[in-house]
């Protein structure tokens, strides 16, 4: 037995939401906030991140990292300060960075005589050892990744998409061939991150390069994964650069190829962070809260007690032990001192993907009801199917999810001609156009209006080809966070 | 077919280790470098852990992990930077860490209206969240852990063991009860740090609580878990603490109790770090470089191809495949432009727990070289059964590094009576006297000889109960890292 959704609360219902339509951004610090997923830090900027968005953190971060090592890269750990010197030494580099640094002056209850800067990406001291330990082709390619918190001084901070210090993990590569530094940056782009983005979070992702004027300080070609948000602009959700030799150049680090010559190494660099959290609240939260696939949900199931009562708690008890069984995280709500209704939301906030509430009067008749979090579908089902029932409800989640999301996305992309059309369309959504309609002037246009390239991608709609002409590139411009 | 081990290269060997006998603190410098476990960062005192060593952390910390979680607390990641002023809230507290506070003056262009620290430990940042988050009985007890980097500015670093940036977990808990409160800072003792260290790490370990000289700088009692390393020394692997209502009065950490009345919290905090691979490093490895339990090792199976041969690639890259087939760690090395024994020398020094040397005379009958580790045995396999005796040493070697650490810790332990005599005991292992002989004041004396209480424990060599006499407590005194 399926009923229909409940309607939304209207704006004056207690305890409501922002809806999207209304403020969208009020709606997202809402759902931040009540989903317990993250707390403004004392220190302007920074972000505690509560247990129920460090557990999303957790579940990305073992995907990608499960991905990070199929690549071949090896963790490690670099510290966090940095001689400031070192930043000094890739020109680009230094001048994107500088605007950004926190600086430590004292330590050990005195003043440094060097300064030394809190790591705003770790190109600086990594490629410092990359230079000491790269000597001979035989120590290429070199693949190290590494999961750090990074800092970077926000005066206009947000919750998980503009923070001083957030989290991340940074792959940093050498290679002997610019092929196969090229190659690298895109396997990284492809098995690693859309993999982690579509396969595991849900959320529909377009790919291409960075214009010069948007890429990387110090890269010579930045790679790029952007979704659409909520509000039809765009996120960044993750970069994968080409360093070219700028780096090895800088640091030295130099190889003996297999014909005793000296060579520079060329180079990668790629970096996701826990910015991923906010793309998944804003690509797939509604009015109600938070929805979250079941894969990075860290609760995939919550058992319900609606009210107090032996036979309904003995239910709820056991059937947790099922679902467990059956390999589901699963959590059991037995707080009946807190109203159930209430619970009821706490819970849809947070996006948990199935509910199942077991209340006296379904149990008399042996059934208990499963509400599914992405389409708020309620369904009674009895007792004894419910871990059938629920296993196949969360195996289409995701795929719900999906086809959402990028029902949303097509329906907000346009492909346009002129800056003109894209100054409207890109203030929608994505508008699609000609790069050589738009070019570096278009591009100053468009970023009177807070509109940018998000991504410039072949003739064909994928990513580039060396050999692709500048003039048959496509952009995708739109607003950003 | 199982041959003695080669002997020790003399001091004089090529790129040998320096003897653990001649120059401990020296050899430990050596191993750390030459199985890459580590390097020096550019500010001093700070450190590279290289892929090796965080290898083995990666490995500690799934099991600490696993473990914290059964404990019931969840994963959260809070601040990096501290307000100066929250320090200051906790008398004793601001005392212990104000000389070792690295400060960050200087952020985004601009001079600081307010310096912020660098977390040395995160007691007072987490605990002024706790006072928003809890109000009732009912949101007690709360369980936090949180993975991150603290700063704690040291003069004198050494690798993992002190360093001025290292890696650990630390937690923190509220409770209704002091009972409570003692009581999980116990659990997390037993369940979680020892399990890990005895159970995964394979170093026995002796647990007790520090006198109030020594204990954490705002705790009621801190416990503490002591292993003893390859010299004699005491290493402080672990502490767990009760913080009794300290940080709950001065951050307001209050609740209201059952019958509606507010009361302070009570607390704990604890944590491990990176120094448990030093402690490692320290406790098992011998004159020919690091070993490893299984459990932790990166790899736990090396499979060396000896020399070019078409018919030894082949049974190498079939036996790899076999041995993960059948759940192992293991790495094909058939890098045969570097020679063989330099190969081999490498993969000793890095500990893994056990090689297969894959070379054309003994494949011309069937046969494999086995090289544990541990005891550095050969044992000539038939190719075919060299799963079988591969599983079957690896299943051995945690049980035999455990027995001989802890034959060594028996060998240099001494039971006392008089300070003078812990004096000389203490210098060489740990000495073991009634706390009524020491006291304060024997402390002092103890101390100039830089020899110190490791930790008191009842008067049966267990843990102290809370009734316990003070004069029946006895003292484990030592040198230490």
């Amino acid at each position: 037995m399926t009923s229909a959704p409940d309607a939304a609360p209207g704006p004056g219902a207690k305890g409501a939401l922002t809806a999207r339509a209304t403020d969208f951004p009020r709606w997202y610090q809402d759902v931040v906030a009540r989903a317990e997923l993250a707390d403004n830090g004392p220190v302007r900027g920074t972000m505690v991140i509560r247990p129920w968005g460090y557990g999303i953190w957790e579940r990305l971060q073992a995907a990608l990292d499960t991905r990070i090592k199929e690549a071949g890269a090896d963790n490690a750990y670099f510290p966090l300060f940095i001689p400031e010197a070192y930043l000094r030494l890739e020109a680009e580099h230094v001048e994107g960075f500088s605007p950004e640094l926190a600086v430590v002056t004292q330590a050990g209850g005195k003043e440094l005589e060097e300064p030394v800067v809190v790591r705003p990406t770790s190109e600086t001291v990594i490629n410092s050892y990359f230079a000491k330990w790269i000597q001979s082709h035989r120590d290429l390619p070199l693949l190290i990744n590494q999961w750090a918190n990074v800092v970077r001084w926000e005066l206009r901070p947000r919750l998980f998409l503009r923070t001083s210090e957030f989290l991340w993990q940074e792959g940093h590569t050498a290679h002997a061939t610019r092929t196969e530094a090229r190659d690298y940056a895109l396997k990284i782009l492809s098995d690693v991150y859309l993999s982690t983005m579509q396969g595991v979070a849900a959320v529909p992702v377009i790919t291409g390069h960075k214009t010069v004027r948007e890429r990387f300080a110090g890269a010579i070609r930045t790679w790029t994964c952007e979704g659409m948000m909520g509000d039809g602009k765009a996120l960044q959700m993750g970069t994968s650069h080409e360093l070219g030799q700028n780096f090895a150049k800088a640091f030295g680090i130099q190889f003996s190829d297999e014909l005793g010559a000296q060579q520079y190494a060329w180079q990668t660099s790629w970096g996701v962070s826990t910015r991923l959290i906010g793309a998944i609240v804003m690509a797939h939260g509604d009015d109600f809260g938070l929805r979250l696939p079941p894969a990075i949900a860290p609760v995939e199931v919550v058992v319900l007690v609606v009210r107090d009562d032996e036979g309904v708690h003995r239910a709820a008890q056991s059937l947790v032990a099922d679902l467990v069984a059956a390999g589901h995280r699963v959590r059991l709500d037995d707080r009946t001192d807190t109203g159930f209704g209430r619970r009821s939301v706490a819970w849809e906030l947070k996006g948990v993907p199935a509910r199942i509430e077991v209340g006296p009067r379904d149990l008399a008749e042996g059934n208990v009801t499963m509400v599914t979090r992405h389409d708020r579908i309620k369904t009674t089902v009895p007792l004894g199917g419910a871990v059938v029932e629920v296993t196949a409800a969360l195996g289409g989640t995701a795929a719900a999810l999906w086809a959402e999301a990028e029902a949303a996305r097509a329906a907000r992309s346009t492909a346009v001609t002129t800056v003109a059309e894209a100054l409207e369309a890109g203030a929608q959504g994505f508008a699609t156009l000609a790069w050589s309609a738009v070019g570096p002037e278009g591009e100053d246009r468009l970023a009177k209006e807070a509109i940018t390239v998000r991504c410039l991608q072949g003739p064909d709609g994928g990513l580039a080809e060396d050999g692709d002409d500048e003039d048959s590139l496509v952009a995708v411009v739109g607003r950003s966070y």
